[in-house]
């Protein structure tokens, strides 16, 4: 059985042991390769950034196994008929809940002005509680639920928004357009953990970004088109909104002239919030090929009508 | 009955309304007052910053409730001899849990780097997951729990260091002098969460500063005088610690001279961790007093040999 890794060269570095071994581990025999005849691919590896854009010639692939969470760079692609997967590692999924709480807290308890205070200025207020701040989570896949369920359990009151009915234990879950307008109205601090998909594209704008409560906090770690950006810094200008804290953008790198930087009131975290890991990756992509082998369902395989 | 609250005066306006509600609730009928002759007083409400420094007149009083976690400015009183209670508030312990975790995180995901920029530096490094960054609380009260179960629930490893033997599901819990040694040993974030006592003062010294990995944090939100101050600023110099973030200290408010605010890798947070709030301290302090008139067991009662 042959498996290629197609993915930015940096990236064969990382896998070329751990992945193997976890294929091994899986109780498959294959052998993991950088290139092979297409006609002789079993399954194939994929990160955004790899060269390859026609999968026409791969006949024999039974599945591609994207190693990133987010497919919008490929599932749209007409030449990939193959049945697709998404990432979704365990290791990716707790570097997003650390990111998000660890950045909730901070807005909450107001780190900022502690962090940075050359006048030493001493003002014991104490933030409210958790329990009295609302917070908002747009999207209720596996990363959003999990950020949901980690800050419900430092007792803020969260909110989550999918786009179809969801129900899940300790929040309250909103769902379809009505349902975003009341998981955005007074909410506190919101986060945008919704897939890229051309229906997601600018759901906080102009319109929507008037909801949360005045001075409220936008976190996004989810994917940069979530957000009208002209749009957000015009709610930032006018106070509306207190402070925006963003992983990814439209364009990454952040250009170094953009907006963004200079604004007194944007932290710029260079797409950090959530990363695949290799090892826990590698166990994610074995026990597919495992399944798909054994003709059992593969997990977190893409819906090509909603795009993930 | 009669309650006397002694407490610094803008107290008063806190406890005016809510304390005889609270009390009414717990099914006890008493009035609440600011003065009264001492030997018609059936309960003291204690805060620190109260004149009231004499207990010898209150012949008839069955305890003392105090305001405030920390008892170290009146337990060694002798002319205290009525039973002492601590506060042990839900919502104190919620904020330091909320203060606790929000700084392990700061620390953790690094963020001071993304809040100050100026370089507009990309450097999309992923910090290691928190199951790989091993966090030592000391102090396993009512606080020092609380907060190390709720890190450990973000997957950190979590050992709890207390003076006594203790065994607290999901935590490696060490007690003693040798204990102490191992808990800081290669610790990355340290926590100091110890009551204030003789035995306490400079748990964090020359020596035990070398133990902890090197580039470790020390969040204090404790005491002040759990750290040896002149120790903490030359381990910070060396680059055996690599921050403190502090919330109390030997004397505050912090004085505008003191060497921590000038330090560029100390923060300063204003004694902000854990506040007692009126309404939720006012429920404890009620149920208290209908548990001494049932002849029950007091809550949190001080242990005058061990000072907490």
């Amino acid at each position: 059985m042959i498996i290629v890794l197609f993915a930015a060269p940096d990236l064969w570095g990382e896998y070329r042991d751990v992945l193997p071994e976890a294929i091994a581990r899986a109780g498959v025999t294959a052998q993991v390769v950088l290139e092979a005849a297409p006609e002789t691919v079993d399954y194939i590896v994929y990160a955004p950034g790899a060269p390859l854009q026609d999968f026409t010639p791969f006949t024999r692939t039974k599945a591609v196994l994207s190693l990133w969470a987010g497919v919008e760079r490929i599932v749209g692609n007409p030449t990939l008929t193959q049945p697709l997967c998404r990432m979704v590692d365990p290791s990716l999924t707790e570097s997003m809940v650390e990111w998000v709480v660890g950045h909730t807290l901070r807005h909450h308890l107001g780190m900022d002005a502690h962090i940075v205070n050359p006048d030493r200025r001493w003002n014991p207020v104490p933030p409210p509680l958790a329990r009295n701040r609302p917070v908002t989570v747009l999207g209720l896949g596996a990363l959003g639920t999990a950020c949901a369920q980690a800050l419900a359990a430092l007792n803020f009151p969260v909110t989550g928004w999918s786009r179809r009915p969801k129900s899940l234990p300790g929040l309250r879950c909103l769902s379809g357009a009505d349902g975003l307008r009341a998981a955005l109205t007074g909410a506190e601090i919101v986060v945008t953990l919704l897939p890229r998909t051309p229906e997601t594209d600018n759901t906080l704008n102009a319109e929507t970004l008037a909801l949360p409560a005045r001075g409220a906090v936008i976190l996004n770690p989810g994917r940069g088109p979530l957000i009208d950006d002209a749009a957000l810094l015009a709610a930032l200008d006018e106070g509306q909104i207190g402070h925006a804290t963003l992983d990814v953008f439209r364009v990454e790198p952040l250009p170094r002239d953009h907006a963004f930087w200079a604004h007194p009131r944007i932290t710029v975290t260079p797409h950090i919030a959530a990363d695949t890991r290799a090892p826990s990756a590698a166990t994610v992509i074995a026990e597919n090929i495992r399944r798909a082998e054994a003709a059992e369902p593969l997990l977190h395989r893409v819906d090509r009508a909603s795009g993930y």
